[in-house]
């Protein structure tokens, strides 16, 4: 399991979109507030390896490919620890 | 917007994994319970359109294809407002 600190720290800027409490700012983005932590990891690399495609893809893929293993389970371990 | 009461008569499929509670089963799938509505359509449109590949989107992809856009809507509405 990732640790939930150190997500934090590069979380930042998944913030603009996913909401600083997790909630989305924009009804078209999901909330990742209390998410399984395993699915975050699976769509973080999905996205990484251009498996999700099409609008929001194009802005997620980037985004996850400035994450290597550790932060990925890091960034899943906070937003689904989040209450 | 969508009809959740429609919604909820062909949700019983997704909560074999997703779970009658919108809360997954099994740590990988993601919880739907309060995901925002938009969101919703657009995942289940992006599986339908292939736009989602990879190990659970070979799940997701034939049950999306299963649905028109009434029932992606209704769906969506179902498990967005649960509370």
């Amino acid at each position: 399991a990732g640790d939930a600190a150190a997500g934090k720290a590069k979380a930042a800027v998944c913030s603009a979109c996913h909401g600083a409490d997790g909630i989305a700012v924009i009804p078209g983005y999901p909330n990742l507030k209390g998410q399984n932590e395993q699915y975050l990891v699976n769509s973080l690399k999905a996205y990484k390896n251009k498996e999700r495609t099409g609008a929001m893809a194009m802005m997620m893929q980037p985004q996850a490919a400035m994450l290597n293993d550790n932060d990925i389970a890091n960034v899943s371990a906070y937003f689904s620890q989040m209450k």
